[in-house]
């Protein structure tokens, strides 16, 4: 059998009937009546579906009673779908233990920050921390892995379901305890590394210290996110060895996360799977902000630096907004191919029938719940015939970007703490800086700090708030070797204990830049910036930058506004060599950032795929130079023109080679560098 | 004696003083030295009030240590307000439990649904569930009723006060859990029609199933309300069974309830009660509105089918909005009348006289602490003398409509458990049907979907989200016979476990309709609706629809808007017989629910008794061909004109018979199609 | 030694190298190695710091294990700050007990209204009513006095820090019912007062009564409130009695209070306590509301009718705003004179030195975390620079009003429990008396409701909602001896149990003003309001007035409206003798309220001291007829020149004397009556 799931990921082999490129639905046997189910997998095969996950939701299915087991069903289930050409990803259904389970060992279940235990009647009502669940999720995935670890048409592991609720029981308290002794050794540094000499907090051991996830010391609330990281790595471990021993290596593990979700250190937990698999819900709306969405896919694939999947995204709306407006006829597509584009190797659909009751009945589906299609079942049958087209074609490709933008979990939780300026969203500083550069670069990397920066001609790193010494050390290097090296705003505030770096902001990149922070400034009002030739204002946050070396230069200084800022610099920036380092002190308005990007790309001697691409055409690049994959999508309302760099293929279209492509409004285009054999 | 409190209610005898008509006010005569009481009843008397409420919260005083009672304050009371031509209704006062009952029975107080136990020092602290407490409302009961039952100046019983608070206290959990078994017979049952395949939520027993009221299952969600309904109906007959064996039949029993307040099914409970009374409150503002106060008036008529009494109403204001507002000089009157017009038989303000001290010494009353009237007393005197001049004429009339618009829990429920629009108000959307169909009709009954439709031209449907097999089967009945029934948006898409039709919507109706909602979208902005000489717009919801039956037209459809709604279905329409059904798929715009109002009208040969009368002047009618009395009442701030039908004679203003009448602004008009005595 | 602290406390005596007007800070030594402490002290001297508060929060250093005291490092800090000029106020440290206290005692933890404990993590985590807590809290000053009562460098004491946070812990609970039962006598008396046959309230004993802060009998509310005052005021006599029999005479006590913070009433609190002193914190913006900061100031010189000390204030920037917006550059220094002009002797800023970690570390500074002064150090020093030129001449002096107006912390209490208008908040109608007042007047007092009012000529009382009968006396007794007496909406309604006036509003005046209310209306527009030449509005609140006296006269009625206030009166007023009473039944406009305080003054016969001062410019005047010494703010963008009443000399600029001052935008000038030395 050949590989298929990820070109990268070396264990996974093709399942024969299985495509390149996977159309898949999240499907619930256990809901239906088997004599159903045929009904099902045919309309899923004339929809070109050829993966189904099951069982993430079904351990009361599974194990009846304590310790007994009922794995027949899904063994048939199985067996039907492979009988339509449909292989299938597993989950284990630890996010929904059984009643059973939690009545007898109540003490599994998760206690909320305020105290109050969780109760059975929804899901992730356990608590992560608990030994004794951890041994009932590992002889659960243990039994499955002996069942179906060698089962043909199984390709891989989904572990539970959306990793996201903390719990505060006697367990986790415990834990998060040890992990304080284990990083601090002994309490003496701990008092001395929080400052616990303020407001008379100093602890005499660790069992006085509160296990809490807010208002309290911001050393602490950053330790517990990464307490929490930790717990979700190794509650993920205790399942990998329940299954590792009993399945083929080519059935690959992995989880569902969450786009921005910041419940824990995503980098962290990806460090013990295969691939990375993502949850692609957008806001309500007939349309989706396809910028935010392309960077979560390029957050995805960063987790592991290769393709991911999704395994769920929305058949046209969903159930848990306020107002689940559905999105517009032809958005659902559109969104499949930004998926593609963006290195996705599947597509799943959650869900593919509607549950007979139950919380999410109102959610979006494929069949209703009396079985017949629903309208968007024709426009995701589309988007399989696409894949039947172009699976080949994307087969072994991925996107390849010159430049990356850093995303760090420690600053995004850190700012989150302290916001001090309601407005100042991490994310959104971050997309603030994302938006321009795919703009102009096309293809853009969404990496951790501690990501190997090699071969990036340009990072930017957009409020880089809390830094060690070490990741100050790794971007120091990243300079001298020529790399050029962009700091947002709050960017080396704090250490690694969430303190206040002893050198003064930017911290320990201070001495490079050759310059630092005098002093910052929340804004409720807009403050004008200009330049040499330059005009824009800031918004949010605007910090009062200091130059400290000759070498040192002011690219942008702050207008008249509140006294403090005028004239003083808004952006320094510094020639290393090759390399370069430059701090933007405020939080910039979109055109001035535009027109900052363009010179931070042409100083970094980067250049777009496609120039000259309209603004809402998106612009994907799988494969490099020997083998180039275009995919086009056009966001906008009206139909547009794209013009190619050299003469491509269509692959979805019949037609020519040609360097000029039509889109209609939410059209898509894929075009290959080589010739296209169905076309010929 | 003869009847005199409804004609309708056959027990209830006329007291030798009470006129036809009553004119009430709550009294609180435990709060005063009884050296004040006279001062206060020939006040009351001066304004024409006929009708104290007294006892309801005085617990405290009839029992002030458990098992001593002392009645002979309320003895003297009762007799002091016979002086003044005053009858008594007695209020059971388990509202309100002692402090020595609950502090030494703390397992009678109400426990919240987080948990938490209530305490002394409100009202409705007590546990609705308890058995306990149960048996000390039996007692009190049945010590008033031994001591009351036959004075001859007592004329009925109003059971507790205002019914709202569920409990979660132990014994309502093991209540629940009984009544779940009762409803299912075995827990396999639950688990198939609760479809608890779902998120593993599958019971082993019925003690596992949690007893929440919110993020459940919508299952148990839409069982705990029917639970509770069911436990405040046993709650009022536990107090009737102490009551009845010591009470004279022509005291009537029943309970005051709120308006659309939907903690319970009020069909349910008012079958164990003689009539139905409710407190009228409006929203905060110099007027109110007084469309939905009109609906709120047939709502009640419509519990038990015959008129009511509106057991508290405002004195201009209240004290439990955020601003408390005071209803402009001549809107209190013209509430007054508006009860009557709708089918009130008494009218009683809350409260007569502001208590010395407590958490509502803000609200509106007739007399301050001080003992004089404020403005308002004159305005409630006039009303006192108007019911006096229109006692005779009213006595024995009643509302009798040919239209109804269908008012059901259960639907309500379900939907406000899982609204998906956020604005989807379900009583908002019935307003919407009811508003053009009184402008219309002008009469119309707000019955449940268990009443017998018989009689009615015109039966609406707003949003009968919840539908059952049996309900299903008389509405089609209804059809059959001849009836026009009108479903509203996001009908019939449950069954009676909540879950989604297995035949999809409208479920059972489908095949009668011929036609069914292929999806439903939750609309953020509006959609333009048109027909063949239609041009609207729909908000909210909007369903595609479709025809599956040749006999099935196409009244409306969408125009062009998110691509799947473009050019599909709105509402169908299928004429069976004489009769006919219609199904409307969005929450259209108002103009053209008033124009499909008045096409369905039209073919239902439904016409208003004052066809033309100005839309701002509301229009109640009583009585039937034989004996008519008509009710206007200007709504409007400038001064209007009303033809009338026939000549009819004036009866609260002298003068002669006309087939007009002016009303100034407020004003009222009360006009009888006989020769009233007064005015020869 | 001379006085220095204040001209009018006796005790406190001059420090050797303390200036009379001192510059201070937040100083936390013990988060800091001792080798930085001569640095930060350095710069501490360089920009005129004279002051450091320091101990506040150190508790776990001072103890840290129960019973063992370490003071060496206080000793060496105390020295330390000598050596650079500075004395210290010493904090007592109970606001942050040590993790080993409250872990060993848990029972001395706050418990929330909700029944919640709290816990180690933050601060204000201590009951203030545990007698346990109350041992140690005794233990530590004690300790602290015996090692610094006589150091000559510790010039006062602070005790604990922003008193706020109540507790209802059962020590909490048993005190307020022994409180209750104190008050009341017996049982009886009690459900009186209270009324508490409403809603069958009715007590048996005290323990039945529920201890909440919410959602109560108004009478409960009230007393709880009291209850809370009482035991600030024994939490403070507990410190107290432990510091004073160890310590100078020369070292004054006093706490920090919070400007309009409503949780007890602080004349209650401030009789134990040797000087007010309190944090003046203000709303995040670049500017701030200097109006409501004058009266926060004239509030807290209010408190022991003699000059502060501002104990904290912000240096540009706080951390706890939604978004912390900072001061514009030269309002710092604005602000830190507005202190002065109203009777400041000590302006201290918080804090000092960013702390390395912990929830403060946003808050404004003067020096960042790494020890180098930040922007506004240089505002700072220049506040600093100025205080050394002005110290002589302001020394002994204070302002002098002859008008006053009534803070009353019952009245606030009772209507925030029924605010019955949302938007009636008793501070902003206090504030809008308050603003005309200062604007016309200059130099107004804000005082107790008991304080004596010889003296004044004018006394207004904006919302005396509470009055009991001894109040009343004396207010009446004011204006028989020639009083003007204003008193405005609300005034006079609640009895001393919060309980309806049973004479009706404004309850025991209403026969002094030969007026009363005849109803109230909470308003959600404006009301017309008009005199014989006026014209006006009223906003949120309207009484209807009535005249009850032939001597009475209409001021204002109000025009259409809702019908009910119509043509009625809206101010009344009534000479007596020499004296006047004045009601003014509605929230009028800025405008109105203008002219009218222009009549009252006009009618008291007083005249501003510098007539015509442009309104954006604040007069401030401390001494007398004597010695005059006048400073005057620009609040405005623009500059602005300001008329004396004579020539006087100036302070802080060099120059010769004028009668004529011109001011910059946020331009300060000090100008003295008497020739100033250094600048001849």
């Amino acid at each position: 059998m050949l590989a298929f799931v990820t070109t990268t990921h070396a264990q996974a082999t093709r399942h024969a009937d299985a495509p390149p490129l996977l159309l898949g639905v999240a499907w619930y046997p256990e809901q239906w009546p088997e004599a159903q189910w045929d009904h099902d997998l045919t309309l899923m095969q004339a929809a070109h579906v050829h993966l189904v996950r099951i069982g993430e939701f079904a351990w009361s299915r599974m194990e009846p009673r304590e310790g007994v087991y009922d794995f027949g069903w899904m063994d048939r289930a199985i067996a039907a779908a492979a009988r339509h050409h449909i292989v299938v990803v597993l989950g284990t259904p630890t996010a929904a233990p059984p009643a059973w389970l939690t009545q007898k060992y109540p003490d599994t279940l998760r206690v909320s920050e305020d105290g109050v235990r969780d109760e059975h009647g929804n899901r992730q009502q356990f608590s992560f921390a608990s030994t004794r669940y951890r041994r009932f999720a590992h002889d659960i995935a243990e039994q499955m892995a002996k069942r179906f670890g060698h089962n043909p048409d199984v390709v891989g592991w989904q572990l539970d379901n959306e990793y996201a609720a903390d719990s505060f029981d006697p367990d986790a308290k415990a834990q998060f305890h040890a992990w304080l002794q284990h990083r601090y050794g002994g309490i003496d540094a701990l008092n001395r590394r929080w400052a616990t000499a303020y407001w008379s907090q100093t602890y005499d051991n660790f069992e006085q210290i509160p296990v809490r996830a807010d208002h309290e010391n911001p050393a602490l609330l950053l330790d517990w996110k990464r307490f929490v990281t930790d717990t979700w790595r190794s509650y993920s471990i205790n399942q990998i060895d329940a299954i590792h021993p009993h399945a083929d290596p080519r059935q690959f593990i992995t989880t569902n996360t969450m786009g921005w979700f910041d419940g824990f250190d995503a980098y962290t937990v990806h460090q013990v799977l295969d691939i990375a698999a993502w949850d692609d819900y957008v806001d309500a709306g007939e349309d989706y902000d396809w910028v935010d969405n392309a960077a979560r896919h390029d957050l995805a694939r960063g987790y592991k630096r290769r393709n991911f999947w999704v395994m769920e995204t929305q058949p046209g709306s969903v159930n848990w907004h306020a107002t689940n407006v559905t999105l517009r006829k032809g958005v659902v597509r559109d969104m499949a191919w930004q998926a593609v584009g963006h290195g996705a190797d599947a597509v799943e659909y959650w869900q593919w029938r509607a549950a007979p009751n139950g919380q999410e009945e109102y959610h979006g589906t494929l069949l209703g719940a009396d079985g017949t299609p629903v309208p968007v079942y024709r426009e995701i049958q589309q988007v399989g015939a696409d894949f039947a087209k172009a699976g080949a074609v994307l087969a072994g490709t991925t996107p390849h970007a010159e430049v990356a933008v850093i995303n760090d979990f420690d600053g995004r939780w850190a700012i989150n703490f302290q916001r001090h300026a309601a407005n100042f969203d991490p994310v959104a500083e971050l997309k603030a800086f994302y938006r321009p550069l795919r703009a102009q670069a096309q293809v853009v990397d969404v990496v951790s700090v501690h990501a190997s920066l090699d071969g990036y001609k340009l990072v930017i790193a957009p409020a880089l708030n809390v830094l060690t010494d070490a990741e100050a050390a790794q971007l120091k290097a990243y300079v001298e070797q020529g790399g050029h090296l962009v700091l947002g705003p709050r960017s080396g505030m704090k250490n690694a204990d969430n303190g206040l770096q002893p050198q003064g902001q930017p911290g320990p990149l201070a001495s490079v830049l050759g310059g630092r922070v005098a002093q910052f400034y929340a804004l409720d009002k807009t403050v004008p910036v200009v330049g040499a030739a330059e005009q824009g204002s800031a918004k949010i946050w605007a910090e009062q930058l200091q130059v400290e070396s000759p070498q040192t230069q002011v690219v942008l200084h702050y207008g008249k506004s509140n006294g403090w800022l005028d004239d003083q610099p808004a952006v320094l920036t510094r020639q290393l060599g090759k390399g370069s380092i430059t701090y933007v002190g405020a939080w910039l308005d979109d055109g001035l950032l535009d027109r900052l990007t363009a010179s931070w790309l042409q100083e970094a001697d980067v250049h777009a795929p496609l120039p000259g691409a309209p603004q809402d055409v998106e612009v994907c690049v799988r494969g490099d130079a020997r083998h180039q994959v275009v995919i086009l999508i056009n966001h906008a309302a009206a139909a547009r023109r794209v013009s190619l760099p050299s003469t491509m293929w269509p692959v979805l279209a019949k037609g020519a080679a040609s360097n000029e492509v039509s889109l209609e409004p939410n059209g898509v285009a894929v075009l290959d560098s080589r010739e296209v054999a169905a076309n010929r």
